[in-house]
């Protein structure tokens, strides 16, 4: 059994718990969290720190990206691996080098930027470049909740909520629709204006709806459309697809869990989803995976 | 650079001498063939035995998968990498062991089983399961032509020439499309019946349609939509699905290629797609590559 602690109790964290629950060879150790108090997950030890659980082989860290880097090199000093879902595209590599140095110290890997994208996005996208390695590669998202323009457009005065979804047109862009809730006296003409000069929506086509209610509108659900076109060996018109309709969060965290069981079979360093062999993912012997899924 | 060597000149081997030319990290030693005359290749090397060939690393084996055991074996021993495209399902696991410990013994790395099916399609339903570990996954071929159909079409009385194309009707079954060219004096429906009694079509819906030339209709074109509805952690209903449409020999052969490169990095012992790093199979440096697939 390998013994994981949870490191966060949001959306991420909670599937986390269910994902272990569902895996026959994991032992869940604790939650790490700031705000639960114990006792509030039943039998399941919460703590403020990890070093008050015992014998932690590896913690997924289901925590905001921003605080990924700080706390996973931390943890990896200490010996313990990490799988963190750090999705800040532009940083993933620097923050892979700060976390290889980490675990080759502690002697524990660290895998970073698991779940959708980053995560099994980034592996298919290499597996497309080894079987067609020229040509371009269409990332296309959703329809779905964007966690990172929610947050931006909630930011903006006389914004009380929102929320921001992402609709696919096409090679790679966007249309941007966003629901708020307008706090009482602000105008909507402004905060639409507003909304649509943010960097965040400015080169998107934006379309600002006011609501009542964001709660009642949410759903987790989330999608993507991977497509490649490109050129085996001098072969052109080789094409590709993949497509995802997914529960985010529970996508995200059930991938960070099957990491976790490739994280204990790597040398020490930092991985990324291209750096695991997809095999030390599964559960099973070798014999019965290669025979099934080969 | 890479040398490398390739064995067979059919469709593969010849597809795997353009994915080499078009590969800035590759030199192409030579072909191994029975068959061709030196210089008919115009400056590239023809040998009977890679024992012929100087410093060759890796050897991609572009030859019939009966073949493969026995050749991959007596290389691996030499202590030269090798990559198959052996496809033969049922018999993947027992050649593994076997080629593992062939090329622990030699101190070279045997990558077997890498192409379409098994090839990317295997890694592609690992990852699925490692997003979604329970669940059902289809695979559905085609439209394309089948070669083991073909051989067996092939092989009744009555045929001169035959092509056999696989038609997905869902849910990994298939509808079978034979076209026949009759030897005169058969007759059609005593053909027809023997083609549909046979083990490769008696479990299909198979239609048997007489044709002048096979020769005409010919194409190497085929295809796969890979399916998975899954359970993420205690989330169910999260969808997968993974399409190609490609040229079989091409796709095949440049996914050879790249298992090649990723060989040259692997510590000696045998490999499926399931154990390669994507990374590993692309051309660049780590860095590159992170900053733009992760």
């Amino acid at each position: 059994m390998i013994k994981i602690a949870v490191l966060g109790y949001g959306n991420i964290g909670k599937a986390a718990i269910e994902a272990i629950n569902a895996a026959p060879d994991f032992e869940l150790a604790g939650v790490v969290s700031q705000s639960l108090e114990n006792g509030a997950l039943g039998e399941i030890p919460v703590v403020r720190n990890i070093d008050d659980l015992r014998d932690v082989q590896v913690a997924v860290l289901c925590i905001p990206s921003r605080k990924v880097p700080d706390i996973a090199e931390e943890i990896l000093l200490k010996g313990i691996s990490t799988v963190d879902c750090f999705d800040i595209h532009s940083e993933t590599y620097n923050l892979f080098t700060r976390l290889d140095v980490a675990a080759k110290k502690g002697r524990s890997v660290g895998v970073t930027s698991v779940g959708f994208d980053p995560g099994i996005d980034s592996a298919i996208r290499a597996l497309l470049e080894a079987a067609a390695p020229k040509g371009i590669t269409f990332t296309n998202f959703g329809p779905g909740m964007s966690m990172g323009h929610t947050v931006a457009v909630k930011k903006v005065a006389g914004v009380k909520d929102a929320m921001s979804v992402t609709i696919p047109v096409g090679a790679g862009l966007h249309r941007r629709m966003v629901y708020v809730v307008l706090e009482e006296g602000s105008d909507f003409n402004t905060v639409s204006a507003q909304i649509k000069a943010d960097p965040y929506f400015v080169n998107d086509e934006t379309h600002v709806v006011q609501v009542t209610d964001v709660d009642a509108i949410i759903d987790r659900g989330h999608s993507v459309k991977i497509e490649r076109k490109g050129v085996s060996g001098a072969t052109h018109n080789q094409r590709f697809s993949f497509e995802m309709k997914i529960d985010n969060p529970a996508m995200t965290a059930q991938m960070m869990i099957s990491a976790a069981r490739a994280a204990i079979k790597q040398a020490p360093g930092a991985y990324t989803m291209l750096h695991l062999p997809p095999i030390d993912m599964l559960y099973g012997s070798q014999e019965e995976l290669i025979r099934r899924l080969v």
